[in-house]
């Protein structure tokens, strides 16, 4: 036994005591007796969920939270992101991940998907928080066949120097989007996609314009581009999915593809749609949330995100029971989203990767439906505990090594920005 | 001297000092010196900024938070909301206003404006809080004119027995809707309210069936029905104002009247509409934010909603540049409507009404704005110190009584609604 949890409220199956021992929940129920001199966690109090899945971010943009908010998109691009971005050195990265990683913690995110740049400061700030992630290195070839080439090199070794780190660490692609990654290149990332058994994270369809401009440009819609390309499998996961039509969420549903909806991003750059859940949990496509990266969301806490995800859900189709908190709850807890590695519960023989939650304070008080107060009355701030692959990453909100890591990083935000 | 604040990080001025007295600002600038026996709050690593005002809700539904949720509107309020409505008591309606009082002064708001039943007993949790509030019985005579003097003869009373209280708590007029009063006794409010100088607090447009029916039975739309019976002054503020058209607008700002945008609650009820801020913003008229009740948000936090507002904002109007940090800020502290009293001000001279924020803490690092991380990164929690009318109602978020509020709610709430 290498964690005790004793006294935890777990939501279906009342007060339970757990054993947990190799990152695996190995015994559940009540009066269970832990063994001598194993670390002993006290959950009176709280309750015992599943931890939150951040299914689509660029970690080390928390560098860039507030950076030229409230600008028309390109402007922002053009004269705040890419110069800033131009600049960004591995430790950069690594310590930008590192405040991300906090942030999630804090917030209960055990598990987040990234696309940046500088994949091991990325990779290595993993292994240090304790969180799960799949990394990867944007891909891109707008300068043409010697770009492409020297990312393609880039993944190869990539995808080898990955086993540096710990399972926690997978090594994912990332093509950046069908518009800035030609066909012929996308066709090699999914071979070796196939090849390795390695998960594709890409965007899609996040604006008109981009489906636009497919349209004109290859003939077809982005998704029917991507399944050209041999990409729309299932270890594809695709962000953002604003405007996608009937004809494409079948294709989706079809090839077994994974759905990750950022609804906070997507208001705040103004993308002009909104996420089809109703279409695509009519056709049982696997669905995830993100948070997008900080530049665009400014926070990285699931637990508001799944009440502005409910929100704008209901307000787009005009009905206050759309998007319910079960469903909401499914979604952001991995459930709904195999590919992730997450089942989204607290059982035996299931990853030991939960969070303790306080039950007795004013915002979750009453205590009507637990899953409503989840989704809509809760933040991340409610979180005291998180437990990853069976190790302690917070404990009464205390995470070691905070301090060093929010004033690294506010240092390198400050020189990365501040001539620009 | 009755406080004296030292080393708080002013956003304006930098470092300040500040001497309060008689629930006033009366001296701030660096190295002041605080008198002998006067009690110090040290504010190191934290912000000085003014409080927040929920200026449209219903406090005491707190004890129905999360109680049938995503349910269709109607269903909602004839199985679950009336039926527990019908059976509150005062002392209910007390706690339920306390619960509500804690959540607000945890999440930064220092006043209030409140529209329920049992007046007294919202006074009371009001006076007992330490917050500031307009408080207001709910008034309604769709039964007849039997009703209509009922609710006359309270207002008369209530207006007087007022005088109990201290001067945080405000005597107000809250007709509920143009739809459960009659155009009569929204005449004798209006007659009222200019006798007595006294604030009228209204739901007005909150869906499209209210303005359809208003142009049915009265052949105007309802700002016009509201200025018709003498009710649009600068002494009235209206709640929701989601279907205004611009003509109506016009009216508004003529009449200095001031509008209250709850965009978690439109979103969560879906109304089908989107306050329009840009077209009352350029009209110059009073804006402020509310969260509605927790039985239709869930939470008081108005940092959140202050996201959820700009966010919706910038959705509706395809446009990343709308509803900008710096304003959305100015409304949720009512910098934007001065008939709640509060400034948006720290200043000599001014109120003794303010937050200590932790300006060192992962989620608002970095710090590129300030005013960005409290728009869009800032949750309610990471407000240290609540301080109105010159009494320090939180202290390193410790609330005096905090258990027992909690407790007694969760009881009363659990025994209203477990029958049901």
């Amino acid at each position: 036994m290498d964690l005790f949890v004793q006294n935890a409220w777990h939501p279906d199956h009342g007060q339970v005591d757990l054993e947990i021992e190799g990152g695996v929940i190995r015994a559940m129920g009540r009066h269970l007796v832990a063994s001598l001199d194993v670390q002993v966690l006290d959950a009176r109090g709280m309750a015992i969920i599943p931890g939150l899945v951040n299914a689509h971010t660029h970690a080390a943009m928390t560098l860039f939270r507030g950076f030229g908010d409230d600008m028309p998109l390109m402007q922002w691009l053009e004269t705040r992101i890419w110069p800033a971005e131009a600049k960004l050195t591995e430790e950069d990265v690594y310590w930008g991940t590192r405040l991300a990683c906090l942030e999630m913690i804090r917030s209960g995110a055990i598990n987040f998907q990234d696309m940046y740049w500088h994949y091991h400061g990325v990779a290595r700030a993993v292994e240090d928080s304790g969180l799960r992630a799949g990394v990867g290195a944007i891909f891109i070839d707008v300068a043409g066949k010697e770009q492409a080439e020297q990312f393609k090199q880039q993944a190869e070794t990539l995808w080898e120097e990955t086993s540096r780190y710990s399972d926690r660490v997978r090594y994912t692609l990332t093509p950046h989007a069908i518009y800035t990654v030609s066909p012929e290149t996308l066709r090699w990332v999914a071979e070796f996609s196939e090849k390795h058994n390695v998960p594709v994270h890409i965007h899609l369809s996040e604006t008109q314009h981009e489906v636009d401009t497919c349209l004109q440009q290859h003939g077809c819609r982005p998704t029917q581009h991507l399944a050209n390309q041999g990409l729309l499998t299932e270890r594809t996961f695709l962000a953002h999915a604003v405007h996608v039509d009937d004809a494409e969420l079948d294709m989706i549903a079809k090839a077994g593809a994974t759905l990750v909806t950022n609804p906070v991003s997507n208001m705040k750059l103004a993308v002009g749609g909104v996420f089809p859940l109703a279409r695509a949990a009519q056709r049982d496509i696997p669905i995830a949330l993100g948070t997008d990266g900080a530049a665009s969301n400014n926070a990285l806490d699931l637990f508001q995100d799944m009440k502005t995800f409910a929100l704008i859900q209901k307000h787009a189709d005009v009905d206050p029971t759309a998007a319910p908190a079960k469903l909401v709850w499914e979604i952001a807890s991995g459930a709904r989203a195999p590919i992730f590695g997450e089942s989204g519960r607290i059982e035996v023989g299931q990853a030991a990767d939960f969070l303790l939650i306080h039950r007795e304070n004013p915002e979750m008080t009453p205590e009507h439906c637990f899953t409503s107060n989840l989704a809509y009355a809760a933040t991340g701030h409610m979180v005291d505990t998180v437990v990853v692959d069976g190790r302690i990453l917070m404990r009464g909100r205390h995470i070691e090594g905070e301090q060093e890591v929010r004033r690294e990083a506010a240092l390198r935000a400050r020189a990365l920005c501040e001539a620009l």
